[in-house]
């Protein structure tokens, strides 16, 4: 089977839309009532997913989407701890339904409650209730809550630590993915979500998070940032400022996904990072739509590229499936509970 | 013949970091004298380029470089306008000396006294003064002055047009390069320079600075930031942005260099960017030194790696010699003159 491991609801129906209006109305004017939970029908969620996500993976050949709430609309920079709790509460019971109307397309990943420097105690209640009550197998993680002007401690900070001893504790992992850059000078899609790829991976490579938890698991997206490309460079700089080589530090702990749209960027990242690091996704239907006009193919068909990577059989199997199996086990557990 | 586009004078004498120590203390206790320029013999740049840069250079092959003064220590995050401008003055001073030692093997490229969201009136002047009077043939631009807090507009905001009048009227380009990070969660080397790389890429993509500067040119470092490994991506985003293609809209206007620290890197480079837009550099001796325990030889022996690229020999000699001469003109009448 073909597990896509990075995709978000990016076509949810539009009250969830209008829900989260009227929170950003209430934080202007206190005096609105507090929004109810938008109402969508099962038929409303079934129409967005089997026109849009649903009908392309089966168009593509894969089967299975580790599915988020859109990630560029979590929003944490919005400084309101309660605005953030009920939010991604409603983000993640949608998430859920689709997970329950789909269940053999669909697996569940949480958005956290994150608010930039405010403790991280809601953030772990919601992992909690999102994998024992509603059967997610992980969570997405913002290194900068604050929207691109980085204020929050580097990942390897104590300030992280409840949140991992929680991932730890129910064996899930987190994809490491940022929401909108609040800052003009840096553009969202093809600035913002790349920065962070890569400077989350050098805080890592500059600590020694998985010294003391050792089976903690990072998904890095967008094929690792700026990472693999410059490869040399990170394992240059490693050595110089006397840390140990990334590949003993980190990769065990640390994978790439597949989202690079374009076939020289999957070789690249194919010949440089081990297989048993990379985990095949598209974030379709996310940051780049529509068709290169050169191929006349989508651009974030990654299937596409990783069919013709530079890959031995066994590890595109392992790309495309057994890698996700084994950083995600509750989706593993899952699966093999119903033969899959 | 072969130049290396990008190296600074990181291994200059240690009287230019005394005089660095004294400035800042003198705006810690503004009672303090205001330091002289530092005295450094003809002897002792000498040493420090001999035993370094062109030994080096000699070595590999390379035959000469455009030099600027080290880019982490610009320090443009100091917001007084004045220390920047002695600061600068000071260090291109130093470059000077050494392109007039080695003149067939260094051309100077200048720090400008940036200060984040200061006039760029100071910056404007120094261009000027090092290109007319010292001979220098580009400038290094900081789209970050701020040290990694990104608190400038993008580098198509009128803000920056006074320099940009400068570089057309002068007919140099600028090397887009920011200084050491001041966010404790942003690594200089591994993260906030590949990260303005990226950044200073999709604020030229969202714009449209070269239909109104049609001449002016700008040098991305790091082989483009994570540019050349996402193209797809950015193609597929200007796409879907309504933006023209970045090939029409900005490859006649900015450069790649080469400082991508292992061959996979390399290869992508050169098979994805065009031969035109690629500027052979090394950095050496910058961010990465040492040699890859790999291969036994040093990680940022960039021409290496160039050899073994997948590219024509008249397309690697554009990558080495003919592009250089096209993007700083000045340069190449000084070669010309000289009959290089």
């Amino acid at each position: 089977m073909i597990i896509d491991c990075h995709g978000h609801y990016t076509t949810a129906p539009a009250a969830l839309q209008e829900y989260r209006d009227a929170q950003l109305a209430r934080l202007a004017d206190p005096t609105l009532p507090v929004p109810a939970a938008p109402e969508i029908s099962d038929d409303e969620i079934r129409l967005t997913i089997e026109g849009n996500q649903l009908r392309i993976t089966r168009e593509r050949g894969t089967d299975l989407t580790i599915f988020s709430p859109r990630a560029s609309h979590m929003g944490h920079h919005i400084a309101d701890p309660a605005t953030a709790v009920a939010w991604a509460r409603v983000c993640n019971d949608l998430i859920y339904r689709v997970t329950t109307l789909f269940p053999d397309n669909f697996a569940g990943v949480c958005q956290l409650p994150q608010v930039a420097n405010e403790p991280l105690n809601a953030c772990v209640d919601e992992l909690d209730r999102c994998v024992t009550e509603l059967g997610f197998v992980g969570c997405n993680l913002n290194p900068d809550p604050s929207g691109a002007w980085w204020t929050s401690p580097p990942l390897t900070d104590e300030y992280w630590f409840p949140l991992y001893e929680k991932m730890v504790e129910l064996d899930v992992p987190a994809m490491i993915h940022v929401s909108t850059s609040c800052n003009p000078a840096v553009h969202t899609l093809g600035a913002h979500y790349l920065n962070a790829d890569t400077t989350a991976f050098m805080q890592l490579l500059m600590g020694d998070l998985f010294g003391r938890f050792p089976t903690l698991r990072f998904v890095i997206p967008h094929g690792g940032g700026a990472v693999p490309y410059h490869w040399g460079r990170f394992l240059g700089i490693a050595t110089r400022e006397q840390r140990p080589p990334a590949e003993t530090l980190l990769m065990n702990n640390v994978f790439f996904d597949t989202c690079v749209y374009h076939q020289p960027g999957i070789d690249l990242l194919t010949t440089v990072i081990r297989p048993g690091n990379i985990l095949f996704a598209s974030e379709m239907l996310g940051a780049v739509r529509g068709n290169n006009p050169a191929g006349d193919f989508p651009w974030d068909d990654t299937k596409r590229y990783v069919d013709q990577a530079p890959l031995a059989a066994e590890d595109r199997e392992r790309v495309f499936e057994l890698n996700a199996r084994r950083v995600y086990p509750r989706l593993d557990a899952a699966l093999t509970a119903r033969g899959a």
